[in-house]
């Protein structure tokens, strides 16, 4: 690759891999071939592992099907969802970099009102690179942004902030929503820019998208476990949901800021509200509940690290969800496997064991 | 005034009371005739009462100076800044609207990016009469706006929303910067124009500026009390901030919603900063124990009005806020006087008490 030796050396190039789940050639790839190129992807190929994903040329990547997380993980990988995007997670458990972001293969680059293309991987690398605003609302959203700055009223001794774990992105175009608003407003498009990066304060949950969602994987990477998912599962599409609300939990008991808005990315297909709807519907009852659940959960000051964290919410969840749904004793039981499955990758040894079928470039 | 007899009626026209505080002839209401001629405007004069304000011709206004002030409420003036814009919320008080906007006289329209003018008040309005989310984070912000819905993992038991009480708009040019930032940044100028609302969450505090902000008079008034600041108070410009940190406080015990972003206005001209800082110099070390001590403030669930939570929350402040240093004592005491001129003045009885000194039209 000629051509690439005069391109810049974009931020963080060999701290960052990109996760990308999927089922399909990844033919979106060539719109982002500009701001991915020169990054590591890792890709986690969903369904049938005989099949053969496609990737455009001149990608540095390597490719995980089910084989390959089955032999990888062994017996563990029953913490793997299968037939869900969840699976996605299983790339931040082999990754071995600082960084991840992970965006789904039916999101394009989109365009700022100015209509330039928006390199949203770089805006959520100055979100991650900069502190978080968690303990107090600053009126003028990020404080440390060009042009901006802590507003009057705001206590000097908060302004350092605090660090950054995670990068929230959004979606013009298709929103996110669920089947029954989906079905309500079939037609609904998100065509407002709003510029804007902003802490989710402390204590307060939000709902996290696994669309366009970068986050510092040394930090926070154990408690991105986006749980039981699709194949074999009672619900599907909260795998996301699942994730943020533990790691916002958590993220508030390890003092670190998560943050959301922009950048943008353009989510070009509506999934299927019927089936969406029959993979969400008890998630939508069931978390009536489980917002309750995490709004009133206190992680004890012995729990230091974020596997502690993790063992310890999975203990609550068995306890006290586990009244709710069998599902959920299952579910506790599978976060236990994900941080015993994270920490055996994750140790210094055990680097060797993963062998992913395909690299390129 | 026949011109106006063809103008549609404005929103809440009847409903809605415009409180002004100012030093100066209101030339700058020339700016906002398309938008604020149809409403009441309540004028609160600071400093010299000899001086005569002057209003373009065509509003429709009260005017109150310090001897009306001090006439109307007798011993309990006391609770009334001076030489202060803290001496807004006589305003309030005097209202009898069920809603209040307040704009200081240096702030005009501004343009949105389309360029064009802002009409903030019908902002404010739209805000006030569409619920609020304090209860959890919506990612595409205001669900109840045009083209916006809650997203996918938004309960949908909390998507009725909280009543909204307050509507806290931001301001495009000169930013509400404390001294110590306008000494570092003079020459910054806010020209993000950020196209959204949203709802200050439950639990959270922020820094409430008095230059563009509206509220229910009726449900969060008595808590709107702008405290002792100018003359003869070892404080100023914490004036709208001791207002928000106790209203918020009383907002999230009551179930009530609070909502910052949109509308912008213009905000023409820089306050001289080393005068600030003189005012501010206190407020800036004392914050440092304010904001724990608000963040940490529980209400008990026998305080079931606003003014029952206002009279215990003086009694906290007399209590944790007195060692700090003993203006937090006396600005106790005015927080009760306040309560009690409130119900004076808004008792069924007591209207005919209030003389305005000017009526104009």
């Amino acid at each position: 690759m000629a051509g690439s030796a005069i391109k810049p050396t974009p931020l963080l190039k060999d701290e960052l891999d990109i996760v990308i789940p999927t089922i399909r050639n990844l033919d979106f790839l060539e719109m982002w071939r500009p701001f991915f190129e020169q990054y590591h992807l890792i890709i986690v190929q969903d369904g049938d592992p005989s099949k053969t994903i496609k990737v455009p040329d001149g990608f540095d990547y390597e490719l995980y099907n089910r084989n390959d997380i089955n032999r990888i993980l062994g017996p563990k990988a029953s913490c793997i969802s299968f037939k869900d995007s969840a699976c996605r997670c299983f790339g931040y458990m082999v990754s071995k970099k600082k960084y991840i972001y992970t965006i789904d293969d039916d999101c394009f680059v989109a365009k700022n009102p100015s209509g330039e293309q928006i390199n949203a991987l770089e805006q959520h690398i100055k979100n991650l690179l900069s502190p978080s605003t968690p303990y107090f609302f600053n009126t003028l959203y990020d404080p440390y942004r060009e042009g901006a700055d802590f507003v009057r009223g705001y206590p000097f001794s908060l302004r350092e902030g605090a660090t950054t774990a995670v990068s929230h992105g959004l979606w013009l175009n298709i929103p996110d929503y669920d089947a029954p608003t989906q079905l309500v407003k079939p037609l609904e498009r998100n065509k407002r820019y709003v510029d804007a990066v902003l802490t989710v304060p402390k204590g307060t949950l939000f709902p996290m998208c696994g669309m366009n969602l970068a986050f510092n994987r040394e930090l926070i990477g154990p408690a991105m476990y986006f749980g039981l998912m699709g194949d074999g599962q009672p619900i599907g599409r909260y795998d996301d949901m699942w994730a943020g609300w533990c790691m916002k939990v958590i993220c508030d008991h390890m003092g670190w800021g998560v943050k959301t808005g922009l950048p943008y990315i353009w989510h070009s297909k509506a999934s299927n509200p019927f089936v969406n709807l029959k993979k969400e519907y008890r998630g939508i009852y069931w978390q009536e509940d489980l917002i309750p659940f995490f709004q009133a959960a206190v992680l004890p000051k012995e729990c230091v690290t974020v596997q502690q964290c993790y063992i310890e919410l999975a203990k609550q969840v068995k306890e006290k969800l586990g009244k709710v749904d069998p599902y959920f004793i299952k579910l506790a039981d599978a976060m236990v496997t994900w941080i015993e499955a994270w920490d055996e990758l994750n140790s210094s040894e055990e680097k060797s064991s993963k062998q992913p079928n395909g690299t390129a470039k």
